[in-house]
C-alpha cells in the first residue's frame, strides 16, 4: 500500500494539529487525546474518505478535515468501549488502554472531548480551508446520524442487550451493520459530500460501506484476531462461526466482499485503489 | 417567569422530537435519553439562546434548534459526570441517575447519543427550517470550543485534578469558568448567532455569560443547594466558601452579577427578560 503512505501521513499530521495545544491547568489534556489517537491505527476510515473524494472528482485534500473528523469519532468509540463498564479491555493496539493510562474518568474526558471537538472540525474546514458551507452542514449531520443511535452508538446498545443471550444471525447482522458499517458509511459518504459526488454516487458508497463492514466483522471472526477490540470468543458471545459454521462464514465474508466491490464497479475504474484497500482490509493478517 | 412558559413549552415539545423513534432491536434507546432530557431541568440554556435572538432582532424559533442542541450537550454532561468514575450520583433532580435506573454502559452510551445527535440538530436547523448554512457551521464551530477540551469539558478535567487536593481561588475561576460559563456562553452566542448579531453583540454575550457563570457557581456554594450536582462540601472539596469566606463569597457574587447584568445595559433595554432570568437565577433558592 504504499501509495497510500502520502495520505497516511497527512492524515497524522493533522490529526495532531486537530488537537489544540493547551496551557497552565488544561497542559495535561492534550497529551491524553494524543495518545489514543497515535495509538498506530490503520487510519482505513480516513483513507476511504479522502479516495472516495477522489473517486468523485476531488481532490484528496479537499476531503482532509472530513476525514480526521470520522478518525476522532472512532478513536473516541474506542476509548468508551474499552472502559470497564464497557468491554473492560486493558490493552488497546499493544499498549495501555486509555483508563490504565488515565484513570477512567480523563478516559471518559478524553473521549468525550475527541467526540466533541470531530464535529469542530468539520466547522474548521469551512473556517480554515473555505469548504462549502453547505458541505460542512451536511457532513455534519451525516456524521451525526450513522455516529448516532440509529448508528454506531445502537450497535453498540445492542451489543449490551445481547450481553448475556446468544445473539442469532439476523443480530449480528443488524448490530455490526450498525456498530460497524455506519462508521465506513460516514467515512465514504463524507468523502462523496467533499469530492461534490451526485445522489447517485453516495448511494453506492452507501451499500460499498455496508457490505464492506459485515464482511471486515465476518473476516475478523474467521481470523480470531487479537489486536483491536475482538474479545468476542473469550466473551462467549455469539460469533459468525458459532452462529454460521466456519464454512458457511467463510462463504459469506466472500458474498459480502464481492457485494461490496461489485457497488465499486459502478465508479468506472477511478475506485481501484478503494478495491484495492477493501481487499487487503479483507485479507488483513493478525 | 409566565412569559417563559410559552418558550419552555416549544423548547420541551422540540427537545422530544429530535430523539428519533426507533424501532425493532433499537426500541429501548429513545426512552434512555428521554428520561435524562425530560428530568425536570430549567432550562436556563435554551431559554438564554432563544432570549439572545430575540434581542438582537431575531425571532425567538429561530434559535430553537440551536438552543435543544446546547441543552442536550448540557443534559450528556449531567449523565456522565453522575457515573461512578466521576461524582457518582445515583440521583438527579429528584430520581434514580441515569447509570441508576439503566446500567452504567448504558448511561455513558446515552451521552455519547446526547452529544452526537446535539450536532445533528444544528445540522437540522439547516436541513429542516432553512437556517442559513454559515450560521450553523459557525454554531458547531463554537459549540465544539465551548464544549471542548478548552470549555466545558477542560473544567471537568481540572476538577478531576483537584479531587484529592485542594484549589485555591484562581483555579477555582479557571474551573468554573470552563465548566459552566462556556455552556452558558455556547447557549448565548449561538442565539446571537441564529439572531444575525454583530461582533459587539457576541462579546456583550461573552462576557455576561462569563459572569454569570462565575456569580452561579458562587450562589450555588452560598446557598449549600442540595439539587443538581452540588456535593462539594460532602467530597470535602474546595468551595468558595472554603477559599474565600462567606462574607467575600457573598460580595463576589454581587460582584460577578453586577458584571453580568452591566454587559446587558450595551442591549439597549432590548435585554430585560434576560436581566431578569439572570436575577432568578442567581437569587434562586434551594
Amino acid at each position: 500500500m504504499s501509495d497510500f503512505n502520502v495520505y497516511i501521513e497527512k492524515i497524522e499530521s493533522a490529526l495532531s494539529r486537530f488537537v489544540p495545544e493547551e496551557k497552565g491547568e488544561l497542559e495535561d489534556i492534550p497529551g491524553m487525546l494524543l495518545y489514543s489517537l497515535e495509538g498506530g491505527g490503520k487510519r482505513v476510515r480516513p483513507l476511504l474518505c479522502m479516495k472516495f473524494c477522489e473517486c468523485v472528482g476531488g481532490k484528496a485534500e479537499d476531503a482532509l478535515y472530513f476525514a480526521c473528523a470520522v478518525e476522532f469519532v472512532h478513536t473516541y468509540s474506542l476509548i468508551h468501549d474499552d472502559l470497564p463498564c464497557m468491554d473492560n479491555d486493558d490493552i488497546r493496539r499493544g499498549k495501555p488502554s486509555s483508563h490504565k493510562k488515565f484513570g477512567e474518568a480523563n478516559a471518559l474526558l478524553a473521549g468525550d472531548a475527541l467526540l466533541t471537538h470531530a464535529f469542530g472540525i468539520i466547522s474548521k474546514a469551512h473556517s480554515e480551508v473555505g469548504t462549502d458551507a453547505e458541505k460542512c452542514v451536511k457532513a455534519v449531520g451525516e456524521l451525526s446520524e450513522f455516529a448516532g443511535i440509529n448508528g454506531m452508538i445502537g450497535g453498540q446498545f445492542i451489543d449490551l442487550k445481547y450481553e448475556n443471550r446468544q445473539a442469532d444471525g439476523n443480530v449480528l447482522f443488524t448490530m455490526d451493520a450498525l456498530k460497524t458499517s455506519k462508521l465506513f458509511e460516514a467515512a465514504c459518504v463524507l468523502g462523496v459530500i467533499a469530492g461534490g459526488g451526485s445522489a447517485d454516487d453516495i448511494r453506492r458508497a452507501r451499500s460499498f460501506a455496508l457490505n464492506l463492514g459485515i464482511a471486515f466483522q465476518i473476516t475478523d471472526d474467521l481470523l480470531e484476531t487479537n489486536d483491536d477490540d475482538n474479545s468476542d470468543e473469550a466473551n462467549n458471545k455469539a460469533t459468525y462461526i458459532s452462529v454460521f459454521g466456519k464454512k458457511e462464514a467463510a462463504r459469506l465474508a466472500e458474498e459480502y466482499t464481492e457485494n461490496a466491490v461489485r457497488e465499486l464497479d459502478g465508479f468506472a475504474g477511478r475506485a481501484d485503489d478503494i478495491k484495492m484497500l477493501a481487499l487487503s482490509l479483507l485479507g488483513r493478517k493478525k
